[in-house]
């Protein structure tokens, strides 16, 4: 049974991923994963085999993985950004429980979070709460519950899937769940397209966020009751006794 | 005036740095940084010029940075995992506003939470909140009730500075707090020593963390309702529709 690796390959271009991904993309036989990704890595490793599934297919994907080690191959499962946060690993470590005999290394990356904030300025240099507004694997409900939570907690907040073509009103909704306890005032930003063509930064008050248009490329940030805008950038002080 | 980086050097070895941190290591003159990081990356990069101010001196750390690219040098910042969770690039965009013709570039890179969660497992599959139990510059009110509500909002949670010297019961403390909305019986996890020498992931459950003894070179996972021990890894499925 070959090695099999769940690499984080960071948020974009491909000096964004950790020299440890690259190594370890370098060693395998083959990469597996969601075709885009695929696209994005394969020119830098020529020679590999590639597979990929399509989205919404990742059960199968992580079967493919470890059937390829079966056969002695050394395998890297990718995910964008790291394999960690709403990523591969959990999945490939559950699925992993059916190939005992299987070593299965998971390599971080870059999180669309961290990508963003470097961005946008320091957003999240303090205290912060990452959720997904995706409710496909969650329900409703516990999405409200952790965003009016976080709201009154006084956490820094990054948003992940705010929007697609089914949940259009989703971000309007979260918006209005964090004003009952942040201010409308409250400094926020967006960044689109992390880390690759057409990277976008946009700073606003968390009222106006709720008008934004975003999609499923956007990465949203809400800040503090402290983040200020510093020379254009996001910032959050990182304690009371800051300059 | 010199380009200044700030940049997230990876929770440990060489090679856990993203290749844009790298590529920006190489291109500058001067490395500043913390005497303990400076050491880290000494060796890959023969030839420059390396500045170090201890612990606590932040402030003057940064002044020292522009300074350096005032000269016309090209400087860059590092800080341990990423530079934007409880790392400089905050306080360098703050500094900066006295250095108007300073071009500042945050470089994204590994924070420990990311590289932890991938040693244990896969905790941080789903929302979660970051913590840090230093009270030095926030107030330990805040810290308090953001626990307990992060605890409620049934987030993974994951503590940055659990101890210190002056600090030793706080993790005892802030397990309370949290077992007040969750379970004795949660899944939980720490890291110490995160992608370097030394390297140990240890499993327990919250009320048995409660009393486990940490430093500050420990990084702490503390599972939502549903993580569990998936072949001696701590995994956070993605939501209810899982495997």
């Amino acid at each position: 049974m070959g090695k099999v690796y769940v690499v984080g390959i960071g948020p974009g271009e491909y000096e964004q991923m950790t020299m440890r991904a690259a190594n370890a993309l370098n060693s395998c036989d083959v990469i597996v994963g969601y075709t885009v990704y695929v696209d994005l890595v394969k020119e830098h490793f020529a020679g590999k085999e590639f597979l990929t599934t399509p989205m919404k297919k990742e059960v199968d994907r992580c079967i493919l993985a470890f059937e390829e080690a079966k056969k002695g191959k050394t395998v890297a499962m990718i995910c964008s950004g790291d394999a960690g946060v709403y990523g591969m690993s959990g999945l490939m470590l559950e699925i992993g429980k059916d190939y005992p005999e299987s070593e299965v290394e998971v390599i971080p990356g870059v999180t669309a979070a961290i990508g963003g904030a470097a961005v946008l300025g320091a957003p999240l240099i303090h205290d912060f709460a990452l959720i997904s507004l995706s409710d496909l694997l969650t329900p409703w409900e516990k999405i409200e519950k952790r965003l009016v939570l976080a709201a009154e907690a006084d956490f820094v907040i990054c948003l992940y899937n705010p929007s697609s073509k089914k949940r259009h009103d989703y971000l309007q909704k979260a918006c209005d769940l964090m004003m009952q306890h942040k201010s409308p005032k409250t400094v926020c930003g967006t960044v689109l397209n992390i880390g690759r063509e057409g990277e976008t930064m946009t700073l606003m008050t968390l009222e106006e966020l709720r008008d934004a248009k975003v999609d499923m490329f956007t990465t949203v940030f809400i800040g503090n009751s402290e983040t200020k805008v510093v020379n254009g950038k996001m910032v959050t002080p990182r304690g009371y006794k800051n300059v």
